[in-house]
């Protein structure tokens, strides 16, 4: 991971992952203040089960990069009395987390009358929590600009670790799951930025590791990442509101949150056009 | 903002809204004893909407004088190989926090039936929790008395955060806004402390910056200021309480809390009698 | 406060607290298991005022002691270019605000239908994190002893103002109640144990201050003392709790629990007697 | 217990205890699905003071393998002006809050009239707290491996108990008693983990006790002692619901969740088979 690349393939995972969230919760949310219940659909189970496989299918896809890039440790741990590329296996088993976590967001919708409700927030929250923790043990020993960018994705980490544990009690808190995707954004956009700023891909000059004012401005960079989030979020909000209601007009429906959808194909509708979106 | 101006402006706009929230949660909390219902009467919004956008002007106001006081950075962030006056940029941050917390309280109110309650909320836990953060990486280097006022700061920041967060779930609890209130004041106030400790205004001596006893003195005067807060808040708590039951005498209707109040004009001329009492 | 009698003071102040809440918070839950009901009879919100001036009257004591021991500052803050006495300025302030902490809890029982329930927790929790903040910044440059056994103290600090902060939202929870009462009793015996190790009162050798294993051996007898203050709590708890069944079995009740207490002339003599049999 | 053995032991009684948790709560969780009711059966409360008999029991036994074994302090506290083995006595005094855990989880269930509810899970969270706070003070002065693989293990005590203080508040949530066993198997398994890397027992060569790979290696081995961890209860679950599954049909009921379990003696026969298979 400790190229370019290495910090791009996380990003864009979690990027997308948290752009496909700031759709899903603004239309779940309309979806049920209009109906006016709480149980789910059959077709938002269906699409939860897709979004748990998609997971696991990132996070296999993470593994076998990190294990099977040429200078990776092909699977081999322990080798000739010393550990084998002990960093490719931590950033192994992060994924691994996040792809258990896909298994179990799946069977809790399979088989929603056997695995109870609330696990699969328990095990997320478990997989952002073993990422931080990892993280918090493995910057050790390298330049403060270094160390300084890795620490700064804990905040994020251990705050949506929080917040999904929240959800365990708290579910379907629409204020929670924009918090989460939230942060969600703002892991891939910051992995990302770490790619650029410790690796500069397209030649640019190398930022000194040693400057404060560098960890300055990248401590404010970190806060701006989060405002981009927020407008991300705000727009993609706004965007579901004006295409739900626009939905509505042409089947000769009233406004959202006011009369009831006419029927769970207006909701499958506006889900599939809402990723084809992105 | 490294002068006494800077630690006074942002001091004056904390206390302002300090002051202004010892007068309106009181009132809020009274009325709603006495109408019994949880619903915001349209006085009440009206009241929010404007609320968040003098929060917003003051955003504005905070960002330009950092920007454009003679010796800012006039919007330039990076210059001939070095960053611009990371300082008054990291200042214009915070500032932008508490203005996007402010367009957010705004929208809430005004499309209550779109944004999501608790929203706003969120977000202003956000901004304080910010403001904590961008403290927390500031001060080193700095000499120990410098250092130890701003970090002691970060307790009231971080503690405010956390009850902020928390009124996302527990909405409209009047001992946490209290507590929320509270906290506001003494950072309004502190940074009138720090103001005068740090840039002593009238041709004061000077504080030794490396004297035990000074910090030790500042911890103990934070504690002066909260409680100050907490007499702060008493009184005006008090008065609110006073002025609403003569308000009453006088309209000919019941103590308050057993018998509704007679109309949203009472409220109304409360609230705006109460703003300028300050 | 810096010799024995210093500590043995606060130590019984919170010691003789301690052991009354350990006694009225079992004959609270058993008397309202009989009543079935929640709200508070008179009888014992005379008693909680009682306590809250108790509270106030302790406070105001522990200020006279610190200020006008013979080496006190005598109300002198500043004298002659320096700070006077820094240390019993501090533990003054720790006092001020239990004491108003007890003047809040007699606010919200003499006139509950304005200041709003809950109030008083917040007051008693914030008091209880002033005493933890202003002990965390006022051990050090001290031998470690004297710093470990002084910031043992800080767990009960603030894991008693988290436990506080909870009753806010969860108020009359038993547990919470009980938990609250046994770190007050750690905190009172804790006090008594630093007063002997620092400040041997009948001529014992010093203890080394700078030995691990004297370190070592105070942790666990802080947690020693956790399992007094268990002990204690237990002992008083079944106490109460046959003093009640005797009470009831004269007077020709039937099981508590089971059946409402008679009268409440019952429980307001069981208070009474708990409270003598100190 | 500075050796393989007294290692193996708390591991061992952590490992068996989390074992049976991970069959007990799926099964409690299935029964109380299928009765659709929240009290304890005479049948739940007796398995639950047999399982504090037993806590009781494994304390009593590792109190008295720490006190004498051929090299401990047989009782002696100070001997000679100097504390004898406080090693010793640290982890006596875990042990001992655990076996108080136990006999307040017995009392819980035999007087549940008298002991209030959430007393057993908020006297857990102190013992799991008591042996977080030892270990967090007594490991300082060591070689760097051992320091490290001690340490983490703060993670899961810490995370066990906030999350058991959680159930004071929200008691019999499944996910939050899923947590907790989760935790509880991988402080077992990683008991036995710190005895096989400081105390290699089959001859196997020493580990460097110096060396950063090895640091890194046991912080993501920790990692994945939790996914174990999380297989073992995933397996369990499993398996309790197929018996479930097998033992309605054999009794010509339906499915699980859906119509109420025939007898209780079906409840009790599971749990009977249920514990003779680990």
């Amino acid at each position: 991971m400790a190229n370019f690349k290495g910090h791009a393939l996380p990003g864009s995972f979690f990027l997308i992952f948290g752009l496909w969230w700031s759709v899903k919760y603004p239309l779940k949310y309309f979806h049920q203040k209009g109906l006016k219940k709480n149980r789910l659909s059959q077709q938002q189970q269906r699409i939860e089960i897709i979004e748990g496989a998609v997971k696991t299918v990132f996070a296999i896809i993470g593994i076998l990069a990190e294990q099977f890039v040429p200078d990776g440790p092909h699977l081999h741990l322990y080798h000739e009395n010393q550990w084998t590329k002990l960093m490719n296996w931590q950033h192994s088993t992060m994924y691994l987390f996040f792809g258990i976590s896909g298994i179990i967001d799946m069977l809790t919708y399979l088989y929603s009358n056997i695995v109870p409700l609330g696990l699969d927030r328990l095990i997320l929250a478990m997989a952002v929590f073993s990422e931080g923790f990892l993280f918090y043990f493995h910057v050790h020993n390298r330049p403060p600009l270094d160390q300084h960018i890795h620490s700064l994705l804990l905040f994020g980490l251990f705050g949506g670790s929080i917040s999904i544990s929240l959800e365990v009690i708290f579910r379907d808190n629409i204020v929670l799951e924009l918090f989460r995707t939230s942060v969600l954004i703002l892991q891939g956009t910051w992995f990302w930025q770490i790619g650029f700023v410790l690796f500069p891909p397209f030649g640019t000059p190398e930022w000194d590791q040693q400057d404060m004012d560098n960890i300055m401005f990248i401590t404010m960079c970190f806060c701006w990442h989060y405002l981009v989030a927020l407008c991300i979020m705000g727009i993609n909000y706004s965007l579901v509101y004006c295409f739900l209601t626009r939905v509505k007009r042409h089947a000769g429906g009233e406004v959202i949150g006011i009369q009831k959808l006419t029927s769970d194909h207006t909701y499958q509708s506006a889900l599939l056009s809402g990723s084809d979106e992105e």
